[in-house]
């Protein structure tokens, strides 16, 4: 998708608000530089009041007056929130959990998605709104549904059952193969007929691991299903226009590598909590995740709070001046739209009291002030928005691998792979290094390294990429309880890790699970003495040379950091989970071997740095998350487009303070 | 109602004893001063064993012998404990959770409140009681049912959800105005027709909050149905017997304000947890509610423990002198009877280690030996029975209000209206001021000072009398989040506390909750320096004057506490959560220019006083909750009604003792 | 039944893996010194992969196979793990909960004990494989089922309603005695119909106390009515050859005491944590308890781990040489076999990460070497196969009274049976002083000292017993909160402890439950201090002395604990939980009266000693759970079986090591 501007608006729901009010919002937009909405996201009920009878006049005339002030339409299908009508002619929309409760009308987000009912009506009224507004000049873009797999990311009703064993019998063919994968042998599980085969309900004791895992693989492409069928209506009626959904972060329910191919754009809903003192590590990391599922794409922060959100115990503020460092972040790590949740704070509903652009309190308050001014300030970096950014270093990422490692009855429940990326991804934002994640059967040639966290699920293309990207002159850093089990999720033969020991140089004889408390030494053959946590594997060494080695314990003396020349690359193991001065220790190394740097070294603590650029010219985004002023050095000389001041060399940045400084583009960081 | 005594008793359950042990029964009760008892609470299944064949003639015996004892009789309904049979014939009796999950006989109050066949037995078996007992000497009161909306308070069955449509159509007349007092446009919710309407069932996400409202005001209204059904058959066979149920303190489910106006008089069950060092200012708190429900009438203390209760994690025995602190306590606050559940303590059933009046020790024990000194001091205290309670201050209490402040999806979950309400009236507890609690719309006149605590939800009427009563000469403080939602819960128009702007003299731009632990510093304009905690508001000041600040945060400097002089009256705003000493700082400001004074002033910490009068007498309470003996000035002289000695001036209370002064009535405390 | 070895073995699934693997399996058992396996414990599904379809022939060739290794079998019926093809023609076969909901298919147990389909089934296929394998050599035991009640304990399908009713109808006879002892008087619960009963389902308030304990009852018997049609079977078929089943230690659903007297001998699966420093003391206290199961036979640890398990939170290896402890203190506490869960390391399903004696590492890892190393070394021990444990201690453990004890409506949450029991187990455990569990209405009169810890319900029968106990010369020691209740739950008449009162020589008259960290303290009349925790009796002393007093609180210098001489004998009373040290001094006290002494006195801390003898000799087993080399003095000579040296008075022990010194028989320990 091609960005002619910066977009910057909100959702939209002038269905909450008496007409009046319209014409109001249509000019306060102008002034604060709004150019996009999202509209329509919950009106199914208003434009569909009874099944088949369509009431679109008030959406024209809302379609028509934003055009009228220079306002483009994102418009969504309303179809994450099924009129009451239709739960009440069809109650089996509705989703059902686990233990067999069904979930009412009431909220959003009542239907199953394997509902065919649903889904009918859902495609109906997609394919009106497409024929309706398919040649409105205000019409942008598409935005189906909301936040697919928010609240409930699976439905245990008949409908469902019936489609988990369509999707089986795709999967395995026959079941003889699906009892292989799923190792029914184990407790005398098997099924002799595919109507045996349940999804996961409550059972009296641990459930079938494939079977759940297959259960989440289906229900993750159950909404990508859903998405789909919209998608092909609009691309039948309006081919030119962009589609896009709107994603949720590290979002467990749905495998989003997968799921943004079907997108000509991707979107994200991001509500970091800033009243965490890293909260921009945690959003960073969001904004690398979501550039990365289309590498090389821009994509949209379609939803953001101006200030507080409404569903956390305790709701921060957005301080003066965060909302718009939080902004900044998401343009340097490769968004071209920063929108909010919503345009105007809502007098009702279960939101009411989740900020908007325009709050309860009106013009003269500080939100309002502040949503104006980035909106007035967004078109100065108009410059930027064909350019990339672009990272030597690519953290795995891989969703199977997600929902597998974070079943029960593994050896100890401490694993848990967001946290252990974060643990890395913190390494290297804190030297304000760029980073890509990247899911393991991706092409990873570009990268100087390669940070594999607990990869414990790895099928045997992505061992072979891995494997071939070292033997090629890679560094890769892979973490224990990696390359334990298949896509089956059986145990490989050959031991633990067995896909990786020759890459690796070392095997693993066993697991030891830490108590919570306990700690060992790991002490550094250059002489550095860390704490470890949580979990230590025993390990032999074939070819590999150990770079640290446990000092307590019956392993005592066993090999804690290991690397391995393999082909023309090196492998780094660590099997044991550091503390983070350990993994500062490790990292280092690591950089220096794979020779990455920064693209400015040596800045104060909470100074962030992100590059974007294109073939000719570069864009250096610092940005002061520090309650003091600042003197910054840049590098060679620019533009700071914020300011429109030249920069030469060093920069004053006031607290909260953020430049974007033009520069030309020279060699950097990575040799 | 009138008394002619005090009453003293408990719940009586002949049926679980053999009828030897019942003439032992009475003749202990005469030796304990026992003048009432409560029968039958639980002997639905004894008095009808089948549907429509009924067993009688026990129950004469029991009342013929009560009465041959000089004992009363406040006869029940035993319409908590609908029999097996009736379950069995009708399971539809059995409530339904939101989750759709049937609560079961073998415990009590396992009926839903819209049952039609429920509620034709209940009114039934009142009926064959009344006509059975209508002429018996014995008979005194009518209690009915037991503890309304205890264990559960609502239900979800159909005959639920249908009573709940008309309930709503009563309410609303048109869907239109329903879609709008649900604010339906919010997320597409709107009903086109009334049986698409559900109760608030479990759901995917955050339900709307007016239909959670008007669901609960809809659940507390059934409860009164019920009681008025038999009510009813009460007042057309014996017009001249009172009619009571028993309450249950700061019982949510019910809005007892409004409940307490269909009853004769107030009947409360009270079980504070005397392991707690402040239980006593817990159940003052609690009388002086229940007192204030109906305004100036005498009520009853129906059921206490006369030691330990069964059913906390650790249950604390009653430590000598206790219970009858405690029990005094209620007669100073009001009550004009002192009962206990129950009699006899039970060898069977699921509370047979609740302790009773005549407990598993027998009569050889510490606790029969102090309930029946207490039952025969009592009657010295019949002067005091046509006496009240004065107060001059009011705390607000409003269940709707409640309600609608403890739904989720709020700025901060910290908010929570029973410990606020508690932080105020411990201010007055700890300075011997008797309060009234007081519904927003009621006659505000009579106080010197009203304090409302986090009034969110404010109906017009309400504000317009709050209003009134500062214009008027009243001094008013008001809390943070006060009056930001109508009756509707809708954000009110103008901004935060837009009801109130005028008299409070300022705006609130927006919220600041704060994180767990957080605090800001507040300087007042005396010089005085205090920490808050969880809520700031950043308040613009107009008319108002300033009295504390906020110290910190990107809001230092702006309003903590506000006073404003509104036509004849004061209103103080205190925008924020003070810890206990900067409300004592507070409190004092407030009453020093309210003119309020305690009756006794300058006691020693654990002195408990408290004041009945009338006309031409007053009778002044002194309870020591101190293990030490201590000398108490009393002010005039007067006689101990206790001990029968004159006091002059000064009063010796050895540790738990107590004395009630009777004295002339001069004038005290108030200006 | 009679040992002629130590068995050695696990349990084994050949159907997970290839034929191809069985061969090295056996080669494998061969030098790993297995002798028995239990085999086809989850194999329904493939000896019977439709109904009444049967496919032997694999297991055919497992069994030839195992025997031609010297291998016997402990064949199991698969009964725990109905085939999906069951459960899709009969779905009621599934449990259900007590809120109604249904248990599915998926994992394993998923069957309802009353459900006639799966009672039939069950007896079918124990039928054929009685028939198929009654003469085949490798035949050596019948395993039934697999840990009865593990993951769910009940079901409350309309099956299991209608057995409850039938269960009652034997136990009662008349619903007037079922009312009586229900208590059904209390909150009108009676019934006048059999079917108007339910199990306790949701109810809600507190359930019926006596319908929950016949609840529970009911439904521990119904799991041992489940084995016995089983055992009824193979009886007919194979007479000689012994049925067992798998027991769990501690294992609250099931009365084991009475489940084991229909076994011909008793098994454990045992899974201590042996992160915990203490797991010793839960196992020897898990072990004693098997051991009484069946006074004077030996039993068999049917299932322990290699090393790690798979279901805790973080399940902790095993480290070098703590399998081998802790086989050996099996042993020690009367087991004559060792067995595993499992024989070879899954590669998929729910326990793969479940260690194994042959790991996924393979026979290069120490578990291996562990493993068959014990295997080789266990028949040196042969001498002990028909040898017993002799205890002079006996505690008192009664399914029944743990059941009563813990429901709910108590005066404390705090009463909980098990950790009272460790409390006192310990004491004796770190005396070196072995200890048998028995039921309070068993012979007790081989016993020295008897110790009852909150015997709360107590029949007549053994009310009784434990009288003449003391009558006969016996030293009791009673627990606070014992003798409440009789066999109905209904308290006994003549105050708390009542059957106890002239043993004893008191009575009390009321409880003081404590709050959380709460303490009073103890002085002893020998002049020591203690602090005492949760409970307090309120005792008045008849002909008992006491031999300590509270010295707080308004029974301060009231007895806390009490000697009395009853007949020939010494009842010690307990009024409270004393803390470690202060049971100390009490069991110290009481042992000195008693005259019971530990085997070898004077130990270091962690010296673990236990003996088995039989008419002519001893074995002295001693363990060194430290890690550290110690001397440990053996009393008189011997030989050490396992490193078959002779030792001479004093023994030397390296860390983690363990010696069974054979001596001559020889008075000990016990006047």
């Amino acid at each position: 998708m091609k960005f002619e501007q910066f977009f910057f608006g909100g959702d939209y729901n002038p269905e909450q608000w008496p007409e009046e009010t319209w014409l109001e919002d249509v000019s306060l937009m102008q002034s604060a530089g709004v150019n996009l909405v999202s509209l329509g996201i919950f009106s199914w009920a208003k434009l569909e009041p009874q099944s088949g009878i369509f009431d679109f006049e008030w959406l024209d005339r809302v379609m028509e007056l934003l055009h009228s002030h220079g306002v483009s339409v994102n418009l969504a299908t309303p179809t994450a929130a099924p009129p009451a009508w239709m739960v009440h002619l069809h109650p089996q929309i509705l989703p059902v959990t686990a233990d067999g409760t069904t979930l009412w009308h009431g909220s959003r987000r009542h239907y199953c998605p394997h509902n065919p009912d649903y889904r009918g009506y859902a495609q109906r009224i997609a394919r009106v709104l497409a024929e309706r507004y398919k040649n409105h000049p205000a019409l942008a873009m598409w935005h189906v549904d909301n936040e697919y797999a928010c609240h409930i990311s699976e439905c245990f009703c008949e409908h469902s059952v019936a489609a988990f064993r369509e999707w089986l019998k795709l999967r395995y063919t026959s079941l003889d193969q699906l009892n292989f994968a799923w190792g029914t042998a184990f407790w005398g599980q098997a099924y002799g007929d595919w109507n045996e085969i349940q999804p996961p309900r409550r059972t009296p004791a641990q459930k079938n691991p494939t079977q759940q895992l297959d259960w989440t693989r289906f229900s993750s492409d159950s909404w990508q299903v859903c998405f789909e069928e919209q998608k092909r209506v609009f691309k039948e009626i309006t081919p030119a226009v962009p589609v896009t959904t709107n994603f949720m972060s590290f979002h467990r329910p749905i495998d989003y590598f997968k799921f943004a191919q079907l997108e000509d754009v991707v979107s994200l809903d991001s509500y970091p909590d800033t009243s965490q003192p890293d909260w921009m590590v945690h959003s960073a990391m969001t904004y690398d995740l979501i550039r990365s599922l289309k590498k090389d794409n821009p994509w949209i922060l379609m939803e953001q709070a101006a200030s507080l959100v409404n569903w956390r115990q305790r709701n921060a503020v957005k301080r003066p001046g965060v909302m718009r460092l939080g902004s900044l972040q998401a343009v340097a790590r490769g968004a071209n739209g920063i929108m909010f949740f919503q345009w105007r704070q809502s007098k009702f509903g279960g939101e009411m009291f989740h900020s908007a652009m325009l709050p309860h309190a009106g013009t003269d308050s500080r939100t309002w002030r502040e949503v104006s001014a980035l909106g007035n300030e967004l078109p100065r970096l108009s410059n930027l928005l064909s350019s990339k950014v672009e990272a030597k270093i690519a953290i795995l990422m891989d969703w199977e691998n997600w929902w597998a490692l974070e079943l029960d009855s593994k050896p100890s429940s401490d694993l848990k792979l967001i946290p252990n990326l974060q643990a890395f991804y913190r390494q290297l934002y804190e030297r304000n290094i760029m980073v890509d994640f990247a899911p393991p059967e991706a092409d990873l040639s570009s990268y100087k390294l390669v940070i594999a966290p607990n990869l414990y699920l790895v099928t045997g293309i992505a061992a072979n990429n891995l494997n071939n990207y070292v033997a090629n002159g890679g560094t890769l850093l892979l973490s224990y309880f990696s390359g334990i089990v298949d896509n089956n999720q059986h145990i490989n033969s050959g031991g633990y890790a067995a896909p990786f020991h020759e890459m690796l140089g070392l095997t693993i004889e066993e697991f030891v699970p830490y108590q919570a408390g306990f700690n060992n030494t790991i002490r550094t053959t250059d002489g550095k003495q860390f704490k470890n946590t949580f979990w230590a594997d025993v390990v032999h060494l074939n070819t590999a040379e150990t770079l640290a080695n446990y000092e307590q314990d019956y392993y005592a003396g066993g090999p804690a950091v290991t690397r391995n020349t393999f082909g023309k690359g090196t492998a780094y193991y660590l099997g044991t989970e550091l503390l983070p001065d350990g993994l500062e220790w490790l990292i280092d190394r690591i950089l220096e071997q794979a020779q990455v740097r920064p693209d400015l070294p040596n800045l104060s603590a909470g100074i962030e740095v992100m590059l974007r650029s294109d073939k000719s010219k570069e864009w250096l985004f610092i940005l002061n998350h520090t309650a003091t002023s600042l003197e910054v050095p840049t590098g060679k000389n620019g533009t700071d487009l914020l300011s429109g001041q030249e920069v030469n060399g060093m920069i004053h940045l006031s607290a909260y303070a953020a430049a974007v400084i033009e520069q030309e583009r020279i060699y950097r960081g990575v040799v």
